[in-house]
């Protein structure tokens, strides 16, 4: 049993991570906004610590084998990048907590070697959200800067929609498509292939994939 | 007259850099983790804030125009990039303060369009202070990823060593050399132009350099 921290818990792909959690016996720290949103979700089976994300320190997470980061947001892109640096600032030169970030699909390889945020650049050049995956690959090259933090990092694929827990296949640096031929992922198979990696370590310092297997 | 914080006052660069701000009648917070050492220094000159560089928030910068990071360890070359990203972290949006940060050369470039941090690692691979380079080369490429920051960065030259202000030249990414073909710059010309650009700026949101002319 782990003490699994979570920010951005009642989020898309925190709501999930923290129901993958406990229906694996795991301790789960919710750290949120919004504590009566938490209460509702997940009543008393989470503790709940209340705090702006960006202003995280150690005092919230005694006793956490690993740290989530599972913070979204639309409106200012790059709280991402903040957020990352600051939870990898906070544990420079420690193996514990082992950090855990949701990225985008942005920084994954397409099968022409080409990022698929060249991709998304060029069909959507001018819209404010590519804010968003710019700022979700800056974070990967940042992790990738760092090697003395216990961090490891997932994307899920170019669809990431809510869903539950089926069959999943993990990769590493590409993108990858279920047997249909479509690049996507459930939430829940997100969910469970970032708890069994924090049960069994595979990919210590590196970023993986995941991607509906049917 | 402008009120310029400088993390870092007491270390090689910084010190040059409050006496040319005093020099040219600039108000000048000390930013330091020895107080002690920088009364020493600049007795009733300057105000003092004692603190850690990583622990500093916008309490310590009230009413201030610039913040300058000078700051400097050869113990742990990720504080470098870490104290770049809180600072950045605490101004996203602002236009003021400015944040100028003191970078090395390694990110300047070499004639044939090669790092000079790439000269630096084949050259002494293993080394542990490589680190240093390495990290200062990450911290400017975080920096180019700052679009809503007032930041400007400047690099000095490959020998970088404390002297007096005389004359000197200005260039953009591009290693520079002095009359007699060295790649030099002093602390005192290096913190004469870095004064300069926060009085008339000319490279905002961008990373100058700085070579003696003689």
């Amino acid at each position: 049993m782990m003490k699994i921290a979570v920010i951005g818990a009642t989020g898309r792909a925190g709501s999930a991570i923290v129901a993958e959690a406990l229906a694996r016996g795991h301790q789960v720290v919710a750290v949120v906004r919004n504590a009566k949103k938490a209460q509702q979700m997940f009543a008393n089976q989470v503790t709940i610590r209340q705090t702006d994300a960006l202003a995280v320190s150690q005092a919230d997470f005694v006793g956490c084998d690993v740290i989530v980061d599972a913070f979204a947001t639309r409106q200012e892109a790059t709280q991402h990048l903040d957020l990352a640096a600051r939870l990898v600032g906070l544990y420079r030169n420690s193996e514990s907590p082992r950090l855990a970030f949701i990225l985008g699909a942005s920084s994954l390889r397409q099968a022409d070697g080409s990022l698929v945020l060249a991709d998304v650049l060029a069909k959507n050049a001018g819209a404010a959200w590519v804010a968003t995956p710019i700022q979700q690959a800056h974070e990967y090259t940042f992790l990738t800067w760092t090697e003395n933090v216990n961090w490891v990092a997932v994307s899920p694929q170019f669809n990431f929609v809510p869903g539950p827990k089926t069959r999943y296949r993990v990769g590493k640096d590409e993108i990858m498509t279920n047997a249909a031929g479509q690049s996507t992922v459930t939430t829940g198979n997100l969910a469970a292939a970032l708890i069994a990696e924090f049960e069994t370590p595979h990919f210590v310092r590196q970023r993986f994939t995941v991607v509906d297997d049917e």
